[in-house]
């Protein structure tokens, strides 16, 4: 009898063969053909579970977020559980911040298939989606952790939450960028954004 | 007898029909054919000029960064003429910073050719030189900037003038990246820009 196969689970190894690509050699020139190649499996078989280039290249930028996300959210239950205390808004936005940096191995493949799907999805409006959506649902999340890092006088309250949430991202966007083309290294990046994000923590009343 | 031709010209011919396709669909599945098309000249007169995209995309980015310099260092020539007073590091990093956001034609072209540089350069070290060496001496120019602000006790002493410089930087390419997604309108890319710009620009001793 056939093994019955777990769909989720080739979907993934497509996933995983389109990340070793993009680590490497990028996606620019990339065809169903090498991917399923480098899936070993066959092209027909890849095409029964993705189309086109563009619906694999979103499915391996959500996977890749997914771990993403679940890396960022068991180093907070660490704080939490180390810490003695819950985690503060800063631990928060530390945690999530260093998350995005390419930092290691796999942080730094997710920034490869993140500027894969930058490069494609300024030119198509519909790849877009995906940004127009998650940008402001981070957003939203860092500016509640800094109204509630105000209301504990952690952060001055003529800060504009919604701006330095913005500005935050922006930064950890840019930062990344200058370390793939390595421009500094991903140590410096994670020290300039510390930086900044230590003196958003200075309320401007100190003195 | 037949006309000289203007080499220069016919590069400058070649770099904005990339810029054109940069600007529409993208560089991504672009040939040397499709360029020479759409300069219309042969592809034989066009690999004379370049032998490769990439050759040919460092051109085009080399002039249109050029253009942009020449376009900011004219708006603080006319903020100089008209201001009564030599422009500030303020006035200065600020044309320097609003010509680096994509708030127009011109510099949404300069972005599209930056991020399809980027594209590349991030799986080939040497397309990374440009960067490498362009981007510290820009981050070189805006420290400096700072530290006359600093001498003239208009930017706090305690702020890291390399440090700063490049978290600008970084912040005008996360800015951009995000308004190229359509995550935000460029007028709001600005509007965050000068909020960290004034910030900066705010001495901690105020009280």
């Amino acid at each position: 009898m056939p093994k019955k196969v777990d769909h989720e689970e080739r979907r993934q190894q497509i996933a995983h063969a389109l990340w070793r690509i993009a680590s490497t050699r990028g996606l620019d020139d990339v065809s169903l053909r090498d991917v399923a190649a480098e899936a070993d499996i066959s092209l027909g078989r890849l095409q029964h579970y993705f189309r086109t280039k563009d619906d694999m290249l979103l499915f391996a930028l959500r996977h890749i977020n997914a771990l993403a996300d679940t890396r960022i959210r068991t180093s907070i239950e660490e704080l939490a559980a180390t810490g003695g205390h819950p985690p503060t808004p800063q631990d928060i936005l530390r945690a999530c911040l260093t998350g995005m940096l390419p930092i290691d191995d796999k942080s730094r493949t997710g920034a490869l298939v993140s500027a894969a799907y930058f490069a494609r999805a300024i030119h198509d409006p519909r790849m877009r989606t995906d940004a127009q959506e998650g940008i402001p649902r981070l957003a939203a999340f860092f500016a509640d952790q800094i109204r509630t890092a105000q209301q504990r006088h952690a952060i001055d309250t003529t800060r504009d939450p919604e701006a330095e949430a913005m500005l935050l991202i922006s930064l950890a966007d840019g930062l990344t960028a200058y370390t793939l083309l390595d421009v500094h290294t991903p140590e410096r990046a994670l020290e300039l954004m510390n930086q900044h994000l230590d003196r958003l923590f200075t309320p401007a009343t100190a003195t």
